[in-house]
């Protein structure tokens, strides 16, 4: 029994900020949307922003702040962006150099936040529509590979796409493809499927990121735009400073997924 | 330039009354339309009705006559099902006997007309969203196969599903699965992609009917449930009369592809 099944998300938060709930937040308060975070100094935000905007499939954007400066995301729900994370990544010239679960020491009136749509908020579709998330029944995180796809560059920000995948039958990758596609704010449909090599791929059996999951006899691996892209992209672009969530650790909003659904 | 693009249906159907127009309506009054059409004694109808409403993939059924002697199908538009078809074909106890332009003499007060969605409309979605339907682009008929996938049987209606293929690189073959996804009235979207002997089809280079089409490097077979099914369905029920269309030579309606569209 997961007694945190039926906790809302303002709720969550509160006990996040009191530092009374740590860790993953995969499969906390099912049926609300949970985001990626990249927090930047102002003079990076509008480069990230038009990244985002150029490539909507791997960096979803759902929120950002109104102003430099502004702690809160009212759209998502009433919150403090510098405490209401499980766990900070810091990142300095593009370098991890500290994992943190408040922000509030590193604050300036300069920080823009922007939340990005996450593959959870599809995996529940998926799930509620009765098929097997690899990833999800094999409790691993889900395989991640670097493509040679293509972004579209703004700015300082460039690189190819992160896809993550899950394996189904073709008869439930054609009804996934369908699921998915009701959701273009957190990934929509795949990008690919079949052949990895074709979106340079070169060993399914070593993902980049992730764990590797199995892939049955009549399977087909399905490739998804995923949102370790943007964090590449800024890894890549070395702002003097950037605050993530940890892999994992995301902002349960108060937005619904089923509000997420364009059909 | 086809002079018949822009002719209404029905005036096309008035021609192909006159007997001005013969032969495939392939092309013919886009945007409408086009519909498969089985003709059976009374005593077979209930049973061919539960066959489609139990198999709606392969037997979309779009309108059938409000009652045994009916040649109206006022939901298709003004119309008379004996003479409003280019080519019928008539079976006797599952045997073609013979191709005629007309059933008028044949027609008694005891049958009764089934009108069942064609590919055609979803071809048309396929083409108007820019992917490359390669029986079309190749000017030949769709090449189709017998899968192993069985049909819910109803009273002497029983068999496996024929299915038609068209080849597309993965990125299109999703495209495609989202556009057909739309046009559920119209075989929707496809059953099955990539190995064809998943289904049950040994050799993709030999269809059972149409013809072969081009696949191209890195494309994958995508595999539709087709209107061929009730045909062949209706071929071992062999009922003592069954009348139909000639391949291609279908009923052009007046209600439009986009009607048929659920989003």
């Amino acid at each position: 029994m997961n007694a945190l099944a039926d906790i809302s998300p303002a709720a969550l938060r509160q006990q996040i900020r009191r530092g009374e709930f740590t860790g993953n937040t995969s499969g906390v308060a099912p049926g609300f949307v949970q985001c990626n975070i990249v927090i930047l100094p102002s003079l990076w935000a509008a480069d990230f922003l038009r990244f985002c905007q150029a490539n909507p499939r791997p960096c979803p954007l759902i929120a950002c702040s109104a102003a430099p400066g502004d702690t809160a995301l009212p759209k998502l729900g009433a919150m403090d962006i510098r405490t209401d994370v499980s766990s900070y990544r810091v990142f300095r010239d593009g370098a991890l150099i500290n994992e943190c679960d408040n922000i509030t020491e590193l604050w300036t009136d300069d920080l823009v936040t922007f939340a990005l749509g996450c593959s959870f908020s599809f995996e529940e579709a998926l799930l509620e529509a009765g098929l097997d998330v690899r990833n999800v029944s094999e409790r691993v995180n889900v395989p991640m590979y670097r493509s040679n796809i293509p972004c579209e560059t703004a700015g300082p920000f460039a690189g190819d796409m992160v896809v993550s995948m899950r394996p189904f039958l073709p008869a439930d990758a054609i009804r996934a493809i369908q699921v998915c596609s009701r959701f273009p704010a957190v990934h929509g449909a795949p990008l690919h499927f079949g052949d990895p090599a074709a979106i340079g791929i070169e060993n399914i059996a070593a993902p980049d990121y992730g764990d590797l999951v199995s892939i049955h006899e009549g399977e087909v691996p399905l490739f998804w735009a995923c949102g370790v892209t943007p964090q590449v992209a800024l890894e890549k672009a070395a702002p003097p400073l950037a605050i993530t969530h940890s892999p994992g650790c995301m902002l349960v909003t108060d937005l619904r997924n089923a509000e997420l659904a364009v059909l």
